[in-house]
Protein backbone atom coordinates (compact mmCIF):
# COMPACT_ATOMS: atom_id res chain seq x y z
CA UNK A 1 0.00 0.00 0.00
CA UNK A 2 2.60 2.31 1.00
CA UNK A 3 4.21 1.68 -2.46
CA UNK A 4 0.34 2.84 -4.04
CA UNK A 5 0.56 5.57 -1.93
CA UNK A 6 3.50 6.85 -3.56
CA UNK A 7 2.33 6.23 -6.77
CA UNK A 8 -0.76 8.09 -6.02
CA UNK A 9 1.23 11.27 -4.43
CA UNK A 10 3.14 11.54 -7.75
CA UNK A 11 -0.22 11.45 -9.91
CA UNK A 12 -1.39 13.91 -7.80
CA UNK A 13 1.55 16.34 -8.67
CA UNK A 14 1.38 15.34 -12.15
CA UNK A 15 -2.52 16.90 -12.26
CA UNK A 16 -1.67 19.45 -9.88
CA UNK A 17 0.94 20.69 -12.13
CA UNK A 18 -1.52 20.59 -14.98
CA UNK A 19 -4.22 22.28 -12.95
CA UNK A 20 -1.66 25.06 -12.13
CA UNK A 21 -0.58 25.63 -15.53
CA UNK A 22 -4.24 25.93 -17.44
CA UNK A 23 -5.95 28.01 -14.38
CA UNK A 24 -2.60 30.14 -14.08
CA UNK A 25 -3.66 31.32 -17.68
CA UNK A 26 -6.38 33.12 -15.97
CA UNK A 27 -6.27 37.07 -14.64
CA UNK A 28 -9.64 38.95 -14.52
CA UNK A 29 -11.72 39.23 -13.52
CA UNK A 30 -9.02 38.49 -10.05
CA UNK A 31 -11.30 37.34 -7.69
CA UNK A 32 -12.64 34.78 -10.29
CA UNK A 33 -8.91 33.29 -11.62
CA UNK A 34 -8.37 33.43 -7.55
CA UNK A 35 -11.19 31.86 -6.67
CA UNK A 36 -10.99 29.34 -9.23
CA UNK A 37 -7.50 28.26 -8.10
CA UNK A 38 -8.18 28.26 -4.75
CA UNK A 39 -11.29 26.00 -5.56
CA UNK A 40 -9.34 23.28 -7.45
CA UNK A 41 -5.85 23.32 -5.87
CA UNK A 42 -7.15 22.38 -2.29
CA UNK A 43 -5.46 19.18 -1.71
CA UNK A 44 -8.10 16.56 -3.06
CA UNK A 45 -6.80 13.16 -3.82
CA UNK A 46 -7.78 13.45 -7.76
CA UNK A 47 -9.37 10.18 -7.99
CA UNK A 48 -11.06 10.91 -10.81
CA UNK A 49 -8.21 12.36 -12.83
CA UNK A 50 -5.97 9.46 -11.57
CA UNK A 51 -8.52 6.83 -13.04
CA UNK A 52 -8.26 8.52 -16.19
CA UNK A 53 -4.56 8.16 -16.48
CA UNK A 54 -4.91 4.41 -15.15
CA UNK A 55 -6.74 3.23 -18.12
CA UNK A 56 -4.26 5.46 -20.43
CA UNK A 57 -1.02 3.63 -18.43
CA UNK A 58 -3.47 0.33 -18.83
CA UNK A 59 -3.31 0.37 -22.81
CA UNK A 60 0.58 1.87 -22.84
CA UNK A 61 -0.83 5.60 -24.33
CA UNK A 62 0.85 8.86 -23.57
CA UNK A 63 -0.74 10.34 -20.56
CA UNK A 64 -0.77 13.77 -22.41
CA UNK A 65 -3.33 12.46 -24.37
CA UNK A 66 -5.62 12.58 -21.62
CA UNK A 67 -4.47 15.33 -19.28
CA UNK A 68 -6.39 18.23 -20.13
CA UNK A 69 -9.57 16.04 -19.89
CA UNK A 70 -8.58 14.66 -16.35
CA UNK A 71 -8.28 18.51 -15.61
CA UNK A 72 -11.50 19.54 -16.89
CA UNK A 73 -13.54 16.61 -15.12
CA UNK A 74 -11.31 17.74 -11.69
CA UNK A 75 -12.73 21.05 -11.96
CA UNK A 76 -16.37 19.88 -12.49
CA UNK A 77 -16.43 18.00 -9.40
CA UNK A 78 -14.45 21.21 -7.93
CA UNK A 79 -17.49 23.33 -9.15
CA UNK A 80 -19.54 20.47 -7.34
CA UNK A 81 -18.73 21.14 -4.43
CA UNK A 82 -18.59 24.87 -4.10
CA UNK A 83 -22.09 25.09 -5.44
CA UNK A 84 -23.19 21.95 -2.31
CA UNK A 85 -21.18 24.05 0.32
CA UNK A 86 -23.49 27.47 -0.40
CA UNK A 87 -25.71 28.19 2.84
CA UNK A 88 -28.86 27.39 0.51
CA UNK A 89 -27.27 23.75 -0.25
CA UNK A 90 -24.99 22.25 2.61
CA UNK A 91 -24.03 25.56 4.42
CA UNK A 92 -20.22 24.12 5.08
CA UNK A 93 -17.72 26.43 6.47
CA UNK A 94 -14.86 23.99 6.04
CA UNK A 95 -14.07 21.93 3.12
CA UNK A 96 -10.34 19.73 3.80
CA UNK A 97 -9.77 22.04 6.59
CA UNK A 98 -9.98 24.89 4.38
CA UNK A 99 -12.29 27.94 4.58
CA UNK A 100 -14.92 27.05 2.09
CA UNK A 101 -14.96 28.89 -1.58
CA UNK A 102 -17.92 31.33 -0.38
CA UNK A 103 -16.41 31.93 3.12
CA UNK A 104 -13.46 33.14 1.97
CA UNK A 105 -14.74 35.03 -1.44
CA UNK A 106 -18.15 35.52 -0.66
CA UNK A 107 -21.31 34.00 -1.28
CA UNK A 108 -22.24 35.69 -5.36
CA UNK A 109 -18.00 34.77 -6.00
CA UNK A 110 -18.67 31.48 -5.05
CA UNK A 111 -21.46 31.21 -7.16
CA UNK A 112 -20.24 32.45 -10.08
CA UNK A 113 -16.67 30.93 -9.30
CA UNK A 114 -18.55 27.54 -9.67
CA UNK A 115 -20.01 28.78 -12.80
CA UNK A 116 -16.60 29.64 -14.15
CA UNK A 117 -15.26 26.31 -13.17
CA UNK A 118 -17.74 24.39 -15.09
CA UNK A 119 -17.94 26.60 -18.12
CA UNK A 120 -14.04 26.93 -18.56
CA UNK A 121 -13.81 22.70 -17.85
CA UNK A 122 -15.17 22.47 -21.73
CA UNK A 123 -12.50 24.92 -23.06
CA UNK A 124 -9.67 23.30 -21.78
CA UNK A 125 -11.10 20.07 -23.35
CA UNK A 126 -11.52 21.94 -26.93
CA UNK A 127 -8.54 24.02 -26.62
CA UNK A 128 -6.02 21.74 -24.58
CA UNK A 129 -6.64 18.23 -26.20
CA UNK A 130 -4.11 16.91 -28.85
CA UNK A 131 -3.95 13.73 -30.19
CA UNK A 132 -7.28 12.75 -29.81
CA UNK A 133 -9.92 12.96 -33.05
CA UNK A 134 -12.16 15.53 -32.89
CA UNK A 135 -15.05 12.52 -33.93
CA UNK A 136 -14.24 11.19 -30.10
CA UNK A 137 -13.55 14.56 -28.43
CA UNK A 138 -17.28 14.92 -29.60
CA UNK A 139 -18.31 11.85 -27.76
CA UNK A 140 -16.37 12.61 -24.86
CA UNK A 141 -17.69 16.09 -24.36
CA UNK A 142 -21.40 14.77 -24.74
CA UNK A 143 -20.58 12.50 -22.45
CA UNK A 144 -19.24 14.79 -19.43
CA UNK A 145 -22.27 17.03 -19.79
CA UNK A 146 -24.75 14.01 -19.44
CA UNK A 147 -22.86 12.23 -16.53
CA UNK A 148 -22.49 15.61 -14.94
CA UNK A 149 -25.86 16.86 -15.37
CA UNK A 150 -29.65 16.67 -14.80
CA UNK A 151 -29.23 12.55 -15.55
CA UNK A 152 -25.74 12.96 -14.02
CA UNK A 153 -24.72 14.67 -11.16
CA UNK A 154 -26.74 17.38 -10.52
CA UNK A 155 -29.83 15.06 -10.19
CA UNK A 156 -28.53 12.74 -7.58
CA UNK A 157 -27.61 16.23 -6.16
CA UNK A 158 -30.83 17.32 -5.73
CA UNK A 159 -33.14 13.95 -4.71
CA UNK A 160 -29.98 14.09 -1.99
CA UNK A 161 -31.43 17.62 -0.79
CA UNK A 162 -34.96 16.20 -1.22
CA UNK A 163 -34.01 13.02 1.31
CA UNK A 164 -32.60 15.00 3.79
CA UNK A 165 -34.44 14.33 6.82
CA UNK A 166 -36.47 11.58 5.89
CA UNK A 167 -35.97 7.72 5.62
CA UNK A 168 -35.73 7.04 1.97
CA UNK A 169 -35.48 3.48 0.39
CA UNK A 170 -32.67 1.54 -0.78
CA UNK A 171 -33.67 2.07 -3.82
CA UNK A 172 -33.40 6.17 -3.56
CA UNK A 173 -30.12 5.62 -2.04
CA UNK A 174 -28.86 3.96 -4.67
CA UNK A 175 -29.97 6.44 -7.28
CA UNK A 176 -28.37 9.19 -5.12
CA UNK A 177 -25.35 7.09 -4.72
CA UNK A 178 -24.75 6.07 -8.52
CA UNK A 179 -25.36 9.73 -10.02
CA UNK A 180 -23.91 12.05 -7.42
CA UNK A 181 -20.77 10.94 -6.77
CA UNK A 182 -20.80 7.20 -9.19
CA UNK A 183 -21.48 9.39 -12.28
CA UNK A 184 -18.21 11.35 -12.17
CA UNK A 185 -15.95 8.60 -10.95
CA UNK A 186 -17.44 6.28 -13.85
CA UNK A 187 -16.23 9.45 -16.69
CA UNK A 188 -12.88 8.98 -16.53
CA UNK A 189 -12.43 5.57 -16.85
CA UNK A 190 -15.11 5.52 -19.71
CA UNK A 191 -13.18 7.76 -21.49
CA UNK A 192 -10.09 6.58 -21.03
CA UNK A 193 -11.65 3.32 -22.45
CA UNK A 194 -12.85 5.77 -25.90
CA UNK A 195 -9.42 7.42 -25.69
CA UNK A 196 -7.66 3.75 -26.21
CA UNK A 197 -10.07 2.09 -28.19
CA UNK A 198 -10.66 -0.31 -25.81
CA UNK A 199 -13.28 -3.56 -26.97
CA UNK A 200 -16.66 -3.93 -26.26
CA UNK A 201 -15.78 -6.55 -23.85
CA UNK A 202 -13.01 -4.16 -22.21
CA UNK A 203 -15.13 -1.21 -22.06
CA UNK A 204 -18.08 -2.89 -20.09
CA UNK A 205 -15.48 -4.92 -17.70
CA UNK A 206 -13.88 -1.58 -16.97
CA UNK A 207 -17.52 0.34 -16.68
CA UNK A 208 -18.15 -2.21 -14.03
CA UNK A 209 -15.43 -1.61 -11.60
CA UNK A 210 -16.06 2.03 -11.54
CA UNK A 211 -19.49 1.49 -10.56
CA UNK A 212 -18.28 -0.96 -7.84
CA UNK A 213 -15.51 1.41 -6.62
CA UNK A 214 -17.69 4.41 -7.12
CA UNK A 215 -20.39 2.86 -4.92
CA UNK A 216 -17.65 1.68 -2.28
CA UNK A 217 -15.82 5.04 -2.15
CA UNK A 218 -19.32 6.56 -1.59
CA UNK A 219 -19.93 3.47 1.45
CA UNK A 220 -16.80 4.58 2.87
CA UNK A 221 -17.68 7.83 3.44
CA UNK A 222 -20.52 7.55 4.93
CA UNK A 223 -18.68 5.33 7.80
CA UNK A 224 -16.02 7.96 7.70
CA UNK A 225 -18.88 10.02 8.67
CA UNK A 226 -19.99 8.12 11.88
CA UNK A 227 -16.21 7.40 12.75
CA UNK A 228 -13.87 9.46 11.30
CA UNK A 229 -10.88 11.53 11.64
CA UNK A 230 -12.01 15.42 11.71
CA UNK A 231 -7.99 16.26 11.30
CA UNK A 232 -8.10 13.39 8.62
CA UNK A 233 -11.00 13.81 6.98
CA UNK A 234 -10.90 17.72 6.95
CA UNK A 235 -14.75 18.27 7.68
CA UNK A 236 -17.63 17.95 11.02
CA UNK A 237 -17.41 14.29 11.57
CA UNK A 238 -21.28 13.44 11.97
CA UNK A 239 -23.20 15.49 9.60
CA UNK A 240 -25.01 13.25 7.66
CA UNK A 241 -26.29 11.81 11.38
CA UNK A 242 -27.36 15.76 12.05
CA UNK A 243 -29.23 16.22 8.90
CA UNK A 244 -31.12 12.88 9.43
CA UNK A 245 -30.02 11.66 6.55
CA UNK A 246 -30.11 8.18 4.93
CA UNK A 247 -26.99 6.23 4.49
CA UNK A 248 -25.51 2.82 4.12
CA UNK A 249 -24.83 2.12 7.83
CA UNK A 250 -28.16 3.93 8.65
CA UNK A 251 -29.90 1.78 6.52
CA UNK A 252 -28.12 -1.33 7.30
CA UNK A 253 -26.06 -0.78 10.42
CA UNK A 254 -21.77 -0.59 10.62
CA UNK A 255 -21.49 -4.27 10.48
CA UNK A 256 -23.19 -4.72 7.25
CA UNK A 257 -21.64 -1.85 5.35
CA UNK A 258 -18.74 -2.75 6.08
CA UNK A 259 -19.66 -6.15 4.41
CA UNK A 260 -21.07 -4.82 1.80
CA UNK A 261 -17.74 -2.37 1.48
CA UNK A 262 -15.66 -5.57 1.02
CA UNK A 263 -17.77 -6.99 -1.44
CA UNK A 264 -17.79 -4.19 -3.86
CA UNK A 265 -14.23 -4.50 -3.34
CA UNK A 266 -13.66 -8.14 -4.24
CA UNK A 267 -16.21 -7.73 -7.24
CA UNK A 268 -14.18 -4.61 -8.60
CA UNK A 269 -11.47 -6.21 -8.96
CA UNK A 270 -13.12 -9.98 -10.29
CA UNK A 271 -14.75 -7.24 -12.98
CA UNK A 272 -11.28 -7.25 -14.28
CA UNK A 273 -10.27 -10.31 -14.57
CA UNK A 274 -10.56 -10.53 -18.55
CA UNK A 275 -7.26 -7.68 -18.53
CA UNK A 276 -3.58 -9.53 -17.87
CA UNK A 277 -3.01 -9.60 -14.00
CA UNK A 278 0.33 -8.06 -14.30
CA UNK A 279 -1.35 -5.28 -16.32
CA UNK A 280 -3.96 -4.45 -13.28
CA UNK A 281 -2.47 -4.34 -10.19
CA UNK A 282 -2.64 -0.24 -9.96
CA UNK A 283 -6.35 -0.82 -10.13
CA UNK A 284 -6.49 -3.51 -7.74
CA UNK A 285 -4.22 -1.57 -5.44
CA UNK A 286 -6.87 1.47 -5.82
CA UNK A 287 -10.04 -0.24 -4.94
CA UNK A 288 -7.90 -1.62 -1.80
CA UNK A 289 -6.96 1.84 -1.10
CA UNK A 290 -10.97 3.10 -1.22
CA UNK A 291 -11.56 0.73 1.50
CA UNK A 292 -8.87 1.49 3.82
CA UNK A 293 -8.78 4.81 3.43
CA UNK A 294 -8.87 7.67 6.58
CA UNK A 295 -10.17 10.12 5.08
CA UNK B 1 -41.53 47.09 -38.44
CA UNK B 2 -44.11 45.55 -37.84
CA UNK B 3 -43.30 42.77 -40.64
CA UNK B 4 -39.97 42.56 -39.09
CA UNK B 5 -41.76 41.93 -35.36
CA UNK B 6 -43.89 39.19 -37.48
CA UNK B 7 -40.35 37.35 -38.37
CA UNK B 8 -39.38 37.76 -34.62
CA UNK B 9 -42.41 36.42 -33.84
CA UNK B 10 -42.35 33.28 -36.16
CA UNK B 11 -38.72 32.60 -35.32
CA UNK B 12 -39.16 32.53 -32.09
CA UNK B 13 -42.10 30.15 -32.14
CA UNK B 14 -39.52 27.82 -34.12
CA UNK B 15 -36.77 28.04 -31.11
CA UNK B 16 -39.09 27.80 -29.04
CA UNK B 17 -40.67 24.52 -30.44
CA UNK B 18 -37.27 23.35 -30.50
CA UNK B 19 -36.43 24.62 -26.86
CA UNK B 20 -39.75 22.35 -25.54
CA UNK B 21 -38.66 19.32 -28.02
CA UNK B 22 -35.08 19.14 -26.39
CA UNK B 23 -36.20 19.86 -22.76
CA UNK B 24 -39.38 17.77 -22.50
CA UNK B 25 -36.83 14.85 -22.55
CA UNK B 26 -36.14 15.69 -19.23
CA UNK B 27 -38.13 13.33 -16.62
CA UNK B 28 -36.26 13.21 -13.30
CA UNK B 29 -35.45 14.80 -10.91
CA UNK B 30 -38.88 16.50 -11.53
CA UNK B 31 -37.67 19.98 -9.81
CA UNK B 32 -35.10 20.33 -12.10
CA UNK B 33 -36.28 19.25 -15.46
CA UNK B 34 -39.60 21.75 -14.71
CA UNK B 35 -37.46 24.29 -13.40
CA UNK B 36 -35.44 23.95 -16.66
CA UNK B 37 -38.29 24.41 -18.43
CA UNK B 38 -39.91 27.18 -16.68
CA UNK B 39 -36.43 29.21 -16.49
CA UNK B 40 -36.12 28.77 -20.10
CA UNK B 41 -39.71 28.91 -21.88
CA UNK B 42 -40.13 32.34 -19.96
CA UNK B 43 -41.85 34.42 -23.23
CA UNK B 44 -38.39 35.83 -24.35
CA UNK B 45 -37.96 37.42 -27.60
CA UNK B 46 -35.00 34.65 -28.46
CA UNK B 47 -32.54 37.73 -29.83
CA UNK B 48 -29.76 35.22 -29.68
CA UNK B 49 -30.93 32.16 -30.91
CA UNK B 50 -32.90 34.24 -34.02
CA UNK B 51 -29.30 36.25 -34.64
CA UNK B 52 -27.76 32.97 -35.37
CA UNK B 53 -31.02 31.75 -37.67
CA UNK B 54 -30.50 34.74 -39.68
CA UNK B 55 -26.79 34.10 -40.63
CA UNK B 56 -28.07 31.25 -41.54
CA UNK B 57 -30.41 32.35 -43.54
CA UNK B 58 -28.36 34.91 -44.77
CA UNK B 59 -26.40 32.09 -46.45
CA UNK B 60 -29.21 30.24 -47.82
CA UNK B 61 -28.35 26.96 -45.33
CA UNK B 62 -30.94 24.86 -44.03
CA UNK B 63 -31.69 26.42 -40.27
CA UNK B 64 -31.59 22.44 -38.56
CA UNK B 65 -27.88 23.24 -39.20
CA UNK B 66 -28.08 25.75 -36.19
CA UNK B 67 -31.13 25.22 -34.14
CA UNK B 68 -29.74 22.54 -31.47
CA UNK B 69 -26.51 25.03 -30.70
CA UNK B 70 -29.30 27.67 -30.67
CA UNK B 71 -31.33 26.77 -28.52
CA UNK B 72 -28.48 25.83 -26.22
CA UNK B 73 -26.97 29.32 -26.52
CA UNK B 74 -30.77 30.28 -24.97
CA UNK B 75 -30.35 27.78 -21.98
CA UNK B 76 -27.22 29.59 -21.41
CA UNK B 77 -28.33 32.97 -21.39
CA UNK B 78 -31.36 31.70 -19.43
CA UNK B 79 -29.28 30.06 -16.64
CA UNK B 80 -27.29 32.79 -16.16
CA UNK B 81 -30.48 34.56 -15.60
CA UNK B 82 -31.35 32.32 -12.89
CA UNK B 83 -28.00 32.68 -11.12
CA UNK B 84 -27.82 36.38 -11.31
CA UNK B 85 -31.58 36.50 -9.70
CA UNK B 86 -30.69 35.06 -6.57
CA UNK B 87 -30.53 36.59 -3.05
CA UNK B 88 -26.61 36.62 -2.65
CA UNK B 89 -26.75 38.35 -6.42
CA UNK B 90 -29.59 40.83 -7.82
CA UNK B 91 -31.92 39.37 -5.40
CA UNK B 92 -34.86 39.74 -7.91
CA UNK B 93 -38.25 38.65 -7.33
CA UNK B 94 -39.82 38.99 -10.70
CA UNK B 95 -38.38 38.69 -14.52
CA UNK B 96 -40.48 38.89 -17.59
CA UNK B 97 -43.95 39.96 -15.20
CA UNK B 98 -43.13 35.83 -13.94
CA UNK B 99 -41.38 34.63 -10.92
CA UNK B 100 -37.94 34.41 -10.92
CA UNK B 101 -36.97 30.66 -10.35
CA UNK B 102 -35.44 30.61 -7.17
CA UNK B 103 -39.18 32.34 -5.76
CA UNK B 104 -40.66 29.52 -7.89
CA UNK B 105 -38.74 26.78 -7.00
CA UNK B 106 -36.47 27.66 -3.84
CA UNK B 107 -32.81 29.01 -3.90
CA UNK B 108 -30.85 25.36 -3.46
CA UNK B 109 -33.10 24.20 -6.34
CA UNK B 110 -32.17 27.25 -8.23
CA UNK B 111 -28.92 27.16 -8.19
CA UNK B 112 -29.08 23.76 -8.96
CA UNK B 113 -31.57 24.64 -12.09
CA UNK B 114 -29.00 26.93 -13.77
CA UNK B 115 -26.18 24.45 -13.04
CA UNK B 116 -27.92 21.68 -15.23
CA UNK B 117 -29.17 24.29 -17.80
CA UNK B 118 -25.44 25.35 -18.49
CA UNK B 119 -24.50 21.65 -18.72
CA UNK B 120 -27.18 20.26 -20.61
CA UNK B 121 -26.41 23.05 -23.21
CA UNK B 122 -23.46 21.17 -23.99
CA UNK B 123 -25.11 17.68 -24.79
CA UNK B 124 -27.98 19.09 -26.82
CA UNK B 125 -24.62 20.60 -28.58
CA UNK B 126 -22.95 17.70 -29.50
CA UNK B 127 -26.21 14.93 -29.33
CA UNK B 128 -28.37 16.54 -31.46
CA UNK B 129 -26.32 18.50 -33.93
CA UNK B 130 -26.45 16.89 -37.42
CA UNK B 131 -24.72 18.27 -40.65
CA UNK B 132 -21.92 19.92 -38.85
CA UNK B 133 -18.37 18.14 -38.91
CA UNK B 134 -16.92 17.48 -35.60
CA UNK B 135 -13.64 19.80 -36.30
CA UNK B 136 -16.69 22.94 -36.97
CA UNK B 137 -18.51 21.35 -34.03
CA UNK B 138 -15.14 21.38 -31.23
CA UNK B 139 -14.25 25.17 -32.28
CA UNK B 140 -17.77 26.17 -31.78
CA UNK B 141 -18.36 24.00 -28.42
CA UNK B 142 -15.06 26.25 -27.30
CA UNK B 143 -15.88 29.34 -28.43
CA UNK B 144 -19.24 28.86 -26.53
CA UNK B 145 -16.77 27.87 -23.29
CA UNK B 146 -15.03 31.14 -23.80
CA UNK B 147 -17.60 33.53 -24.47
CA UNK B 148 -19.76 32.16 -21.05
CA UNK B 149 -16.58 31.86 -19.01
CA UNK B 150 -14.47 33.85 -16.80
CA UNK B 151 -13.24 35.79 -20.16
CA UNK B 152 -17.11 36.72 -21.31
CA UNK B 153 -20.21 36.72 -19.40
CA UNK B 154 -19.30 35.60 -16.05
CA UNK B 155 -16.47 38.05 -16.02
CA UNK B 156 -18.53 40.80 -17.16
CA UNK B 157 -21.16 39.91 -14.95
CA UNK B 158 -18.69 39.82 -11.52
CA UNK B 159 -16.95 42.79 -12.63
CA UNK B 160 -20.57 44.21 -12.82
CA UNK B 161 -21.07 43.21 -9.22
CA UNK B 162 -18.19 44.76 -8.14
CA UNK B 163 -19.15 48.39 -9.64
CA UNK B 164 -22.31 48.22 -7.49
CA UNK B 165 -22.83 51.60 -5.45
CA UNK B 166 -19.42 53.04 -6.91
CA UNK B 167 -19.49 54.99 -9.91
CA UNK B 168 -16.43 53.60 -13.08
CA UNK B 169 -14.84 55.08 -15.91
CA UNK B 170 -15.89 54.58 -19.10
CA UNK B 171 -13.52 51.66 -19.58
CA UNK B 172 -15.07 49.69 -16.78
CA UNK B 173 -18.85 50.13 -18.42
CA UNK B 174 -17.53 49.06 -22.30
CA UNK B 175 -16.16 45.67 -20.08
CA UNK B 176 -18.90 44.90 -18.82
CA UNK B 177 -21.21 45.19 -21.13
CA UNK B 178 -18.74 43.89 -24.06
CA UNK B 179 -18.42 41.03 -21.86
CA UNK B 180 -21.92 40.61 -19.33
CA UNK B 181 -24.15 40.84 -22.55
CA UNK B 182 -22.13 41.41 -25.75
CA UNK B 183 -20.56 38.25 -26.07
CA UNK B 184 -23.22 36.14 -25.58
CA UNK B 185 -25.11 38.37 -28.72
CA UNK B 186 -21.52 37.69 -30.55
CA UNK B 187 -21.30 34.07 -30.14
CA UNK B 188 -24.46 33.71 -32.04
CA UNK B 189 -23.32 35.54 -34.77
CA UNK B 190 -19.49 33.73 -35.07
CA UNK B 191 -20.96 30.46 -34.86
CA UNK B 192 -23.27 31.24 -37.86
CA UNK B 193 -20.64 32.48 -39.42
CA UNK B 194 -18.18 29.11 -39.03
CA UNK B 195 -21.03 27.00 -40.24
CA UNK B 196 -21.59 28.89 -43.21
CA UNK B 197 -17.42 28.65 -43.79
CA UNK B 198 -17.88 32.59 -44.08
CA UNK B 199 -14.54 34.31 -45.65
CA UNK B 200 -12.56 36.35 -43.36
CA UNK B 201 -13.78 39.27 -44.74
CA UNK B 202 -17.44 38.04 -44.57
CA UNK B 203 -16.54 37.02 -40.53
CA UNK B 204 -15.19 40.67 -39.58
CA UNK B 205 -18.15 42.27 -41.00
CA UNK B 206 -20.80 40.03 -38.71
CA UNK B 207 -18.37 40.23 -36.06
CA UNK B 208 -18.59 44.13 -36.03
CA UNK B 209 -22.11 43.97 -36.44
CA UNK B 210 -22.90 41.80 -33.50
CA UNK B 211 -20.65 44.21 -31.29
CA UNK B 212 -22.53 47.17 -32.15
CA UNK B 213 -25.75 45.94 -31.39
CA UNK B 214 -24.64 44.23 -28.86
CA UNK B 215 -23.78 47.25 -27.02
CA UNK B 216 -27.15 48.94 -28.49
CA UNK B 217 -28.91 47.00 -26.77
CA UNK B 218 -27.56 47.26 -23.57
CA UNK B 219 -27.20 50.59 -23.87
CA UNK B 220 -31.28 50.41 -24.74
CA UNK B 221 -31.73 48.13 -21.76
CA UNK B 222 -30.66 51.23 -19.79
CA UNK B 223 -32.16 53.40 -21.42
CA UNK B 224 -35.66 51.89 -20.12
CA UNK B 225 -34.51 51.30 -17.06
CA UNK B 226 -35.25 54.79 -16.71
CA UNK B 227 -38.24 55.60 -18.69
CA UNK B 228 -39.27 51.98 -19.42
CA UNK B 229 -42.62 50.74 -18.38
CA UNK B 230 -42.84 47.77 -15.71
CA UNK B 231 -45.85 46.27 -17.54
CA UNK B 232 -43.69 46.04 -20.53
CA UNK B 233 -40.30 45.36 -19.54
CA UNK B 234 -41.61 42.99 -16.49
CA UNK B 235 -39.33 44.28 -13.99
CA UNK B 236 -39.14 47.20 -11.92
CA UNK B 237 -37.64 50.38 -13.66
CA UNK B 238 -35.37 52.39 -11.57
CA UNK B 239 -33.28 49.11 -10.50
CA UNK B 240 -29.89 50.52 -11.68
CA UNK B 241 -30.80 54.27 -10.00
CA UNK B 242 -31.36 52.34 -6.63
CA UNK B 243 -28.04 50.17 -7.13
CA UNK B 244 -26.38 53.76 -7.80
CA UNK B 245 -25.08 51.65 -10.88
CA UNK B 246 -22.83 53.01 -13.61
CA UNK B 247 -24.63 52.79 -17.20
CA UNK B 248 -24.53 54.90 -20.30
CA UNK B 249 -27.21 57.49 -18.72
CA UNK B 250 -25.50 57.81 -15.58
CA UNK B 251 -21.87 58.76 -17.60
CA UNK B 252 -23.43 61.06 -20.51
CA UNK B 253 -26.83 62.31 -20.13
CA UNK B 254 -29.79 60.29 -21.40
CA UNK B 255 -29.71 63.13 -24.66
CA UNK B 256 -25.94 62.18 -25.27
CA UNK B 257 -27.21 58.23 -24.42
CA UNK B 258 -29.88 58.34 -27.25
CA UNK B 259 -27.01 60.06 -29.60
CA UNK B 260 -24.70 57.19 -28.99
CA UNK B 261 -26.96 54.28 -29.26
CA UNK B 262 -28.34 55.85 -32.64
CA UNK B 263 -24.95 56.15 -33.56
CA UNK B 264 -24.06 52.38 -33.05
CA UNK B 265 -26.85 51.38 -34.81
CA UNK B 266 -25.89 53.26 -37.87
CA UNK B 267 -22.88 51.69 -37.50
CA UNK B 268 -24.02 47.98 -37.13
CA UNK B 269 -26.13 48.70 -40.55
CA UNK B 270 -22.58 50.08 -42.29
CA UNK B 271 -20.44 47.25 -41.30
CA UNK B 272 -22.61 44.85 -42.93
CA UNK B 273 -22.06 46.95 -46.48
CA UNK B 274 -19.70 43.87 -48.29
CA UNK B 275 -23.13 41.91 -48.44
CA UNK B 276 -25.48 42.30 -51.60
CA UNK B 277 -27.95 44.66 -49.64
CA UNK B 278 -31.19 42.74 -50.36
CA UNK B 279 -29.61 40.01 -48.69
CA UNK B 280 -28.93 42.20 -45.24
CA UNK B 281 -32.82 43.29 -45.03
CA UNK B 282 -33.76 41.37 -41.81
CA UNK B 283 -30.06 42.52 -40.27
CA UNK B 284 -31.14 46.21 -40.55
CA UNK B 285 -34.53 45.64 -39.49
CA UNK B 286 -33.16 43.98 -36.34
CA UNK B 287 -31.11 46.68 -35.75
CA UNK B 288 -33.73 49.22 -36.02
CA UNK B 289 -35.96 47.24 -33.54
CA UNK B 290 -33.65 47.19 -31.23
CA UNK B 291 -33.29 51.55 -31.10
CA UNK B 292 -36.79 51.61 -30.81
CA UNK B 293 -37.84 48.53 -28.40
CA UNK B 294 -40.15 48.79 -25.56
CA UNK B 295 -39.05 45.63 -23.86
Amino acid sequence: MKMFKNYLKTQRELIDLNIECYLNKLEYPNVIAEGMRYSVLNGGKRLRPTLLLMVLELYERDLSLGLPIAVAIEMIHSYSLVHDDLPALDNDDYRRGKLTTHKKFGEAEAILIGDALLTHSFSIVTDETCGVSSDKLIKIIGMISRYAGINGMIGGQMIDIESEKKKVPLETLKYIHENKTGKLIKLPVEIGAIICDATKEEYKALERYSECIGLAFQIKDDILDIEGDFQKIGKPVGSDLELEKTTYPSLFGMDKSREILKELIEDSKKSLSIFPKDKIQKFIELADYIGIRES
